[in-house]
């Protein structure tokens, strides 16, 4: 036997009340109904990964935060005294331990997409849904599972894939009613910059340092680049790309001009313009905006990088993504270029929580309350509730014959729109008693019409 | 860097591509609606519980199929030598792990109902859908993840609740079309019999012995209920239990009279004839059948029991539940009573494998391919694409402007219907080359037509 505890869940989770569940459900309702639009089709990978999938994909910092998953069994057998002593957290763990739990949804697709290679159909639309786990410190909008809402495309370089990508993010935001800025930006420039400015090889820096740009400023960006060993000829020439106002096309051409001697960064222009021209052609309602500052921290992005900010609520990026290269190299499959953005499913929910923008009807759930006066009455209620429900309707029956007032209590905290009463006279009358509770109007609907009446 | 490996998921876990998660969700999709049908309310709890939530719920076996989730930092400050020597992975797994994965759906509910009684309105419906984690040994069926489908009404005694989950039942399973056979008893009623033998403290021997009838025949079962201490006479009076036939009335009558000296089996008697009763007056399409031979493995039921088979496909139970009276009383929340059943999704999905019974529709996804020609066709491919799309229907564009043979062959894979091909002469007639894949027709379509023809 157990002794009894006050119950708790463990710190950076959460429970998802009805209420909630009802407004997350629109949310990932809302984007998967955009994603199978468009011919992606859905994946779930397991929980657990073995350890040898997820460690090494995160740098230092993510094999930290994975949570690991203690062998069943005997898990002690093999560690030693000296594990002890060394306190030796990383070699202890994998000998106790084999698995651990997603820390995001791409190396699970990664490796899937390796695993099963022979099976998948090539180009590879998939989406995916699933909570993620990381051993952060919680925060203030930060938890320790929270749900990731990834679309990719493997296994085609097309930037038709990029521009599909950027109708995607248009469309999803649009059902929403969220008005949000689209900001896209290539790798490729990023390379052609610090090619340009003489420091390919501090190309990571560089970038780390300007998609600071918004936070820190430019001083401290300036400053930032200077302590990584850029010296202020490089620094100065940096100058013009960091302050760079205007529309895409004056964007554009001032780059051009500046990294006109780098190739990987002319074609980074390039594809930036295919993009932008068939984006144009089609005009989508969303158009990005060319930001040079964006980098994205991510590393093994290659091509195009994407990010979506709301224009009315002060959050961070509410989704963003891009094109990589060699996704699956690390498990052994070369070549398989993709393209995918992921949706924050929380931020969003705060957006439309902070904007009032979720619809009306996702705080109603049964629609038709029938009040139980038991014996006779009781089954007749029964009787008709089963027809309303046929009808496809959301209905229940309070289930015991307490007094009306506890009834009617239940149906108010519920927010149920409609109380149906059937006593004694409308047994008799055959005319159901219908009470629209936020107006607190009573109407009097035969038994054979209240369907039509709640349909 | 991490070295390239053959790469694999854990023994036990499942990968679930497009077409499996297709069929998964029309049958989550169906059973979820039926809940709401009857106003159940969506819940999810974190896949982490707290070990001290979780340990002693399940008994011994089901505290060493818990999954252990490792402490994050130094998990092994606490760890002695001696535990290492003693080997003994109780001890030394508290130490080192303070979280546990949900193991089912019914502590983490209680704990639940416990921690939030204050904002929960009573009698409270809800129902929950998502995976839990056990380190069983896998086995063809059985897996290490899972998802159970519950759905339980907490806080009301009436048996109001028990018909309705009976009428769920019989909807689901209508929905789905397949046969089924749901067995009915009662708790109070197996008490009754074992105190009416005169061995009212062997109640679980009795009731284990018993739930193995099926499986292990009449001998054997008094073989059991003989090794478990009861006396020949009172293994001859439970005889007449164990070979009972007929209709629900004949059997009610006989154990009426053998048990009419228990207090707690008239109870019983008497909730069963309740229950039945509703029923019949509401003539839904899926009656139950009294079997005194249904114990139901666990022990926390306390009335209604029920269990559900399917008719024409040998597999174990697909459904099952009952009544518990104190669901809560472990987190220390006295009196409240509660009913649910469960839906076992693996096995349903087997079901309706084996009897072919999955929708057409669930093995397609996108309904139009436009083939891709580049250039000026394809712009003019891309804006009618997106008419196709903003009208709901799910359509693609194959990325790259490659052979007709290789884009067909995309087609034919994903199991698209219908390919629309608008070449050069199909841009200057404005009429689309429509393929029906399946019959293999070609009809020409005017470019504004093309959304009725699809739609």
């Amino acid at each position: 036997m157990v002794t009894i505890q006050k119950p708790s869940i463990p710190k950076g989770t959460r429970d998802f009340g009805p209420m909630e569940m009802i407004k997350r459900r629109y949310i990932f309702d809302t984007i998967k109904t955009v994603f199978e639009k468009y011919g992606f089709l859905p994946l779930e990978t397991p929980s657990m990964e073995n350890l040898s999938t997820l460690l090494g994909k995160y740098g230092e910092e993510g094999d930290k935060l994975l949570f690991k998953v203690l062998n069943s069994g005997d898990f002690l057998k093999d560690l030693s005294q000296k594990d002890l002593e060394e306190g030796n957290s990383a070699a202890a763990g994998v000998k106790i331990s084999e698995k651990g739990l997603r820390y995001d949804l791409t190396v699970p697709f990664a490796r899937y997409v390796v695993q099963h290679q022979n099976e998948i159909v090539f180009p590879f639309k998939r989406y995916q849904v699933q909570p993620v786990w990381r051993a952060d410190r919680p925060q203030k909008g930060r938890y320790r599972e929270f749900y990731q809402c990834d679309v990719d495309v493997v296994g085609s370089d097309s930037l038709l894939n990029e521009v599909e990508l950027i109708q995607i993010i248009s469309d999803v935001f649009a059902a929403f009613k969220v008005s949000v800025t689209l900001k896209l930006n290539n790798r490729k420039i990023l390379y052609g910059i610090s090619e340009s400015i003489g420091h390919a090889d501090k190309m990571t820096d560089i970038t780390v340092a300007i998609d600071k740009l918004d936070k820190i400023g430019l001083e401290n960006v300036n400053a930032e680049l200077e302590s990584k060993g850029l010296d202020s000829d490089a620094i100065n020439r940096l100058q013009p790309i960091l302050t760079l106002q205007g529309d895409n096309e004056t964007k554009l051409e001032c780059i051009k001009s500046m990294i006109s001697g780098s190739e990987t960064g002319m074609k980074g222009i390039e594809e930036v313009e295919t993009i932008l021209s068939v984006v144009q052609a089609l005009n989508i309602p969303l158009q990005p905006e060319l930001d040079l500052s964006l980098a994205r921290g991510l590393n093994y992005y290659t091509g195009a990088i994407f990010e979506v900010k709301a224009n009315d609520f002060a959050i961070g990026s509410i989704s963003g993504g891009g094109r990589y290269d060699d996704l699956t190299g690390i498990f052994g499959l070369k070549g398989v270029s993709g393209v995918g953005v992921s949706f924050g499913a929380d931020r969003i929910y705060d957006v439309l929580t902070g904007l009032n923008l979720f619809p009306e009807d996702t705080n109603i759930t049964t629609k038709v309350l029938f009040v139980n006066f038991g014996g006779k009455e009781q089954i007749a209620a029964l009787k008709l509730l089963s027809q309303v429900r046929n009808a496809g309707i959301a209905a229940e029956i309070y289930p015991e014959s307490v007094k009306m007032k506890k009834q009617m209590d239940y149906a108010n905290k519920r927010s149920i729109p409609y109380v149906v009463l059937i006593g004694e006279n409308e047994l008799i009358s055959g005319q159901a008693t219908v009470k629209e509770m936020k107006k607190g109007e009573q109407k009097t609907i035969p038994f054979e019409e209240l369907i039509d009446f709640f349909a």
